[in-house]
């Protein structure tokens, strides 16, 4: 079934891997995300992880690191506003040697479920175009976060992802959509008004990145938030950072912030307050190998007692 | 392929799922471990899970609460000193409540791949007949942590578990065994001396609980002890009991100690320090359904995506 998995080539030394999803769920590491559908349980990144490494060796050591921002855009009501502040900061990420910068879950709208729709656009449409312009014109690596997405009378919660050139490489329409109530403290149901994507989206890599633009609130935020992206780094030993809108009390939806990024030994490496930012971090692959060589977690797997994989259909 | 797996009933309202395994690879929460081996990404885990809702909604509220307790055992050289200081504190427990009490990996020898051998025992052998026996007379399950078993000229990392009534309900051999090279600080292979079992072990109950014995270092103790243990609780919304041998520094792997317990918000409600200490956990099931209508993770899983199963023969 390997034909069913698009592989998408970034032609650069720098590539990543992105999941716009709630990473509550325990389905939702890159096990299930990246998984060679062939009954290999090898994942998809892992086997790009492994060129990566190969690819690696040939290049100076220095080629080993690079520069990612992630932006914690403060997202207001006029959209018009936050596209030019986005395309402003993320300019300011690239000056400072920035070679992807990511944006939040929700950046060019309020998130709500009241608002999907007034802000929805198709795709290309105004905000994916700026998106494209603003990745070539910076030469960077863009994850756009997420939009509210129209097409046939539905809407999604849809990420697109840009190169340098100012292509676009991915889109995903985020598959778990988030719906809670915990009484006294918040309630949201996405799935009100979103319809969830029907595919996994994986495109090849040679970086250990795990992207998440996501939107916590106060009730999670403080509980879950650092604890997941630290998880997530832990158990499949890589790098992963989230985008999270900036932190605005007087929206309906009050975003817990703290954007981070997070290395493979599963430590907090940079990290924003509530209030908008740009956060930078340095990703090292070379300490990323090292700490794959000193706990061998994938080597260990247990190939002939479990498998994890997509199903046919599920990729794209 | 339903056949594969064996039911092991137990018979009362407090039963449980045990896990022993380093808990560093992703591949090993619930959803690869007890997964129902026909193809339905639902695991035996869940399953049970289901099943004890319904029989919770007929019993007394009171009733979906219990106790448990791990013993933090300072385990020596002398092996008939830690079987009888085992067996003294197991009873303290069950004196203070504990319906379900666990001890740690390696309970009756010291930790080292120089000791196994030497300790070593067949099951039945005399340290598991001190489990049954321990736990019929105080009426407590007992995870017996676990011993290095020899059968077969082979050596393996096994844990066993007892019901009330002092009957051996699991024999579960470790089958990730413990490699870790980190230059500087510490080098451990369980692998030189230690041949990983070959099946998935489940039985059917009726408590949403994971529990590992294991013994994390003081490399590994600090950065990832409690961080994957509150992973796994809030992956899976259930709790998540660990037990550690107690922190000898003379010893030549000094184990971290801090047994815990954690709640399926993530949250730890109960801590050991380094030393011998016994550590209790009063186990709500109804905060944990709770939980799970709150932020209904398993209800959203995206069947139609992607399965995690157990291959043939891999369940006993």
């Amino acid at each position: 079934m390997e034909e069913q998995i698009t592989y998408i080539n970034v032609r650069s030394l720098l590539s990543f891997c992105c999941v716009l999803e709630d990473f509550h769920d325990p389905a939702l590491n890159i096990n299930s995300y990246f998984e060679k559908p062939n009954g290999h349980p090898e994942s998809l990144c892992w086997s790009a992880v492994w060129t990566a490494r190969a690819d690696m060796a040939a290049v100076a050591k220095a080629m080993s690191k690079f520069r990612l921002a992630v932006v914690q855009l403060h997202v207001t009501s006029v959209k018009a506003d936050n596209l030019s502040r986005a395309r402003g900061l993320v300019k300011e990420a690239a000056g400072r040697g920035s070679q992807l910068v990511l944006l939040p879950e929700c950046f060019n709208s309020p998130y709500g479920t009241g608002f999907f729709s007034q802000y929805a656009e198709r795709i290309p449409g105004e905000s994916t175009q700026l998106l494209s312009e603003t990745a070539k014109e910076n030469q960077v690596y863009l994850v756009g976060g997420s939009i509210p997405e129209e097409d046939g009378g539905k809407l999604y919660n849809s990420c697109t992802v840009f190169g340098p050139d100012g292509e676009l490489i991915l889109k995903h329409r985020k598959i778990h959509l988030f719906d809670i109530d915990v009484p006294g403290k918040i309630r949201f149901q996405e799935s009100e008004t979103l319809t969830p994507g029907d595919r996994l989206s994986t495109f090849q890599t040679r970086c250990q990145l795990l992207v998440y633009p996501g939107a916590f609130n106060m009730t999670t935020g403080p509980a879950h938030w650092e604890l997941l992206q630290r998880a997530r780094a832990l158990d499949n030993q890589l790098y992963v950072a989230t985008a999270s809108p900036a932190r605005d009390e007087a929206s309906s939806y009050v975003a817990w912030g703290h954007s981070s990024v997070v290395n493979p030994w599963g430590e907090v490496i940079s990290k924003a307050g509530p209030e908008e930012a740009v956060i930078y971090a340095d990703v090292d692959l070379q300490y990323l190998a090292d700490i794959r060589q000193q706990i061998p977690v994938t080597a260990q797997r247990r190939d002939d007692l479990y498998a994890v994989t997509s199903l046919p259909g599920a990729a794209s």
